[in-house]
């Protein structure tokens, strides 16, 4: 059998804080691959990135029984190198200088190309999700961190520099809390996970809250606490709308989006705090943007990110060569 | 002689809130023209649509001495219907729902294509300025009011409804000054020329300013008081920096263009302004951007406009139609 008969797979991953999906489907006669919506492998992500890599060789060997792999799309928390595939420093996985994609490369004995997961998600719910059709489009995750990918006429936007879409990062209180970034007052340290999880611990080193309740302890423990009318609490809840709403109006104005999707655990576990921060972002844009601005829910569930790694990955089994780093 | 090798004039356009310019340049074998940088035609703006399509009407009959004007690019102060080639409400012009691609096609006898000023600074600039190979690049022009253009991957970006590029219009203090819009305390109304001198007319309703010269009563003359060490001055001008700050952070982290350039009288005549909101800009974003961020002047001067709108006018006399209203 030649080549094109016989073309073998695509891997397509998603490497995150917490846990790695991975999925595997044949690559068509052109390289493209159509992906079962089941079929996902997932598994806790190791710390350390050689046992990690030793894991993803295992398991797609296993999904792969002895068939090639034809390319491999992986998408991975930011900020990352896409020209060299280096994983820089990755708060999120407690990464630093990981040379991901040479490792991947390795271990699968297949081309590999790496996207941080806001763009591979925004592509993903872009080609088959919330996004379909809409021009420009983004994709707002919300979580432990916070990141947003950005697809204008079809393609993902990365910026000069990789750092399109880092709103997460954009300073609405220069006197807020601090963010595992290093700067205080952003919109992650308000509304991430991990930074509601810090502030509670602070709000709450013994305390129980007002409702009587256990003293939360994560970003879930204060959603519920503010529910359940502790002060505190409301206040936490209360920023944390402002500044996804100031990421939304950012978003708003400078790209006019057709449709903006909001995933992540935080994202479509909160959908009363999406909709203040909607809200606040109506009144903070030009009267047009804000009539005219639709926010709606990711649809992929968790696995935005691992069908834009798929959509990557079949890519660079069609294609000449990787995807343009921008 | 064929329509091939007597192809006709390209007409550029561009109608300020108070002149308007126009040039014209003969269009090569495909359509496209060379223009030339002098050559430029300029007279007041008529407050009257009537009155200033006729004025432009005659004007263009006598550049083109006979000869046929092939397609017309037209820039103006937005908001406008690309489409329908509307000018809805322009505070700038004053205008309310002119409809003035048709008034300039039959005034004219020629194909106009109409797009905002900020969107047609961005693709001259692009093309022939300070945004040459930047991707993504974005202008921002700071004058009167404040608008910007997004080009990315070549292409303008307008946004789903147009309002791409509204970071004049983002609010970045709810309770700050009136802005023209109707919005309270957004980007244009602490740095926009407009709004500075509305603010100066409330600060010094008769009073002489510290330094002993007249009150202001315009943004030259604030900027001229801050200069001279008076108190009220300094403090508008530092937030004019602040909200101009905030309008080039939210671009960078949403876009990460390669570059910036800033335009219109106040981005141009004021670069203390323009560094201090950008210091404030590199603060303000996660630090990658920061680092890398690059704001430059533009260097078509009063001719960025008037460039994007001859080239929209060559794409238009080469087309087989108008370029797409994205």
């Amino acid at each position: 059998m030649t080549a094109r008969t016989r073309p073998g797979l695509v891997l397509a991953l998603d490497i995150g804080a917490t846990k790695t999906l991975l999925r595997a489907a044949p690559a068509g006669p052109t390289g493209a691959a159509e992906f079962p919506a089941d079929g996902v492998v997932r598994f806790p992500t190791e710390r350390d990135p050689g046992a990690l890599v030793a894991r993803i060789g295992a398991e797609a060997r296993a999904l792969a029984a002895g068939g090639r792999i034809a390319a491999v799309g992986c998408a991975v928390p930011g900020p990352l190198d896409r020209a060299s595939g280096v994983v820089g420093h990755s708060p999120n996985l407690g990464w630093h200088d990981v040379p991901l994609r040479a490792l991947l490369e390795t271990a699968l004995d297949s081309p590999v190309v790496i996207d941080d997961d806001a763009a591979a998600g925004a592509l993903g719910e872009w080609r088959s999700g919330a996004g379909r059709g809409a021009d420009p489009f983004a994709y707002l995750t919300v979580s432990s961190g916070v990141g947003m990918g950005v697809v204008v006429g079809g393609r993902p936007v990365h910026g000069a520099h990789g750092t399109a879409g880092e709103v997460g990062h954009l300073v609405v209180d220069p006197s807020g809390p601090r963010c595992g970034c290093g700067r205080r007052g952003d919109v992650e340290a308000f509304v991430g996970g991990s930074s509601i999880a810090r502030r509670a611990r602070v709000a709450w080193p013994s305390r129980r809250p007002a409702n009587g309740g256990p003293a939360p302890r994560d970003a879930d423990g204060v959603f519920r606490a503010a529910g359940n009318g502790d002060s505190i609490a409301r206040a936490i809840v209360a920023e944390a709308a402002e500044a996804l709403g100031r990421a939304i109006a950012a978003t708003a104005a400078v790209l006019d989006p057709e449709r903006i999707a909001i995933g992540g655990a935080i994202g479509l576990g909160q959908p009363a705090l999406v909709r203040r921060a909607v809200a606040i972002a109506r009144r903070r844009c030009i009267a047009e943007t804000g009539r005219s601005l639709v926010v709606v829910r990711a649809v992929l569930g968790e696995q935005s990110v691992l069908a834009g790694a798929a959509a990557l990955g079949s890519a660079l089994a069609a294609g000449p060569g990787r995807p343009s780093s921008r």
